[in-house]
């Protein structure tokens, strides 16, 4: 189960790093710069996370994140050519990697004591901040804000593992069972491109 | 007293948050997009003065700001068309929020132990940051870093707080003196115009 | 040698806090806009760096910084016209300021008892996190990502340093050839425009 949680967690970086590195990509950027955004992807929520809790960023103990984002801008430059065929396997990777990361973020909250509520903002920021950091670096409009479901799995994953605990499922069962609510949700919000309504600027309702 | 000013306090995260949510509108961002910038707008500064100052968020020890936040976007989307004509009561919202804002980054700071002026740089962190974070969020430029009188209109207010303590006025009375100042040097700079110089690009002269 | 350290140190802060308030100007910031810009991208990366490290931001216990950034804003009101012909002063200064930042990250995080890969990352993120801020709030796709060696060369010096602890170099000479050494890679890759390869996207080997 650990060594299981350990690799869904590499998969998931090495999925964040590619998307931060395909922005990268898109405007430009030397490798450095594509390394640069693909570590914000991939450990910029978890960090937010940990320096509101009064922690050290979790990645500063490990450096298996920085070894896995270099791997990751390795594949990026060595595949070239081939890589947009693989997008079905980017999108599986990075679906898990959010979920995975959600249940980081909600557990290592309600161990640091808060309440449910902030668990479940800290799982979606642990999952979805690192997204928001890539395209404010490459200075585009933060993707999540206006497309398709991705957040709000992580809140619903967040909500579905309160019930859980409210309940009083087990905890390994509580994982299993957010993990993939999330996951599903994700998926499915994809397939049937469903989305959440969008705001509309009062101004031009005027015109 | 104590609830006067946790009304005041309710008003200026609600304002702030419809600035941010507003802003999202115009970029056509989703329900969840709106809510996130709203929220960011609203409670931004204060998390970053908390962070600096070595705390917890302020936010995380009482959802109050979140449920706040969540009515800020469901007016906006239930009032709709008649929106833009209440730009007045966001206003005045805006600017009673932006000078309890700032007193209550004063006061943090000063309680934190640290000398005046890193406390009047927080007071207007605590009052002008979440707008800057809006503005990134939705990737415009920060718009106080180039309109009218705003963030200085906090570090006036600042100032007043200082000199009041160097003359031995009361807190009580020192707060209030405080409060109308950013309210009233706010109030006047729109009114009349008024702004700093701008910085003009060296390049530029030689053209 | 420490007096020397901190005439460096405050010319690195003023050409730091120069090249912000250039970006500021380009896009017609006002005079405050100018300061925050220019104090972001001096004591940026600094305050990253620290708050990273469970630490107060330096600049809370020393108000020079904020002198100095004030300093700098005046210069550059007042010196207008002839300012662009004295861009190499200022790449001089950013340089020399970027090597001692770079050190000083180097050395705070070995201090606090972090392995030397965390303190490589951040000597980087001290000497270059400021620019990638400045950038930010200008609203620009960050330049370091893009041109040239610059955090390379922090990357470099880091190495430097490990290499001559691992050998047992004596602290004070060890500073004095990291510091050259950040210093001679800038340089070098300036005058012989020597830089990175570019990451190409990959949708555009479609077309």
């Amino acid at each position: 189960m650990e060594s299981l949680q350990f690799i869904i967690e590499l998969l998931g970086t090495f999925a964040f790093a590619i998307s931060g590195i395909r922005s990268a990509s898109s405007k430009n950027f030397d490798w450095f710069g594509g390394y640069v955004v693909g570590l914000a992807t991939a450990i910029g929520g978890g960090t937010i996370r940990d320096v509101m809790l009064g922690q050290a960023p979790f990645w500063m103990t490990n450096s298996v994140y920085m070894v896995c984002t270099a791997f990751a801008l390795l594949t990026f430059v060595m595949l070239k050519r081939q890589f947009t065929r693989l997008s079905k396997t980017w999108f599986l990777f990075d679906t898990l990697g959010l979920a995975l990361f959600t249940i980081a973020g909600l557990q290592k909250t309600l161990i640091a004591g808060y309440p449910f509520w902030v668990a479940i903002i800290m799982g979606c920021m642990t999952g979805a901040a690192g997204g928001v950091l890539r395209d404010v670096l490459v200075n585009e409009v933060p993707l999540i804000f206006r497309k398709e479901i991705y957040a709000i799995a992580c809140i619903l994953g967040g909500l579905v593992y309160w019930v859980c605990t409210l309940v009083g499922v087990p905890v390994a069962l509580t994982v299993i069972i957010t993990f993939w609510a999330v996951v599903v949700v994700r998926i499915l919000a994809v397939k049937y491109s469903i989305s959440l309504p969008v705001l509309k600027d009062p101004d031009l309702w005027k015109k």
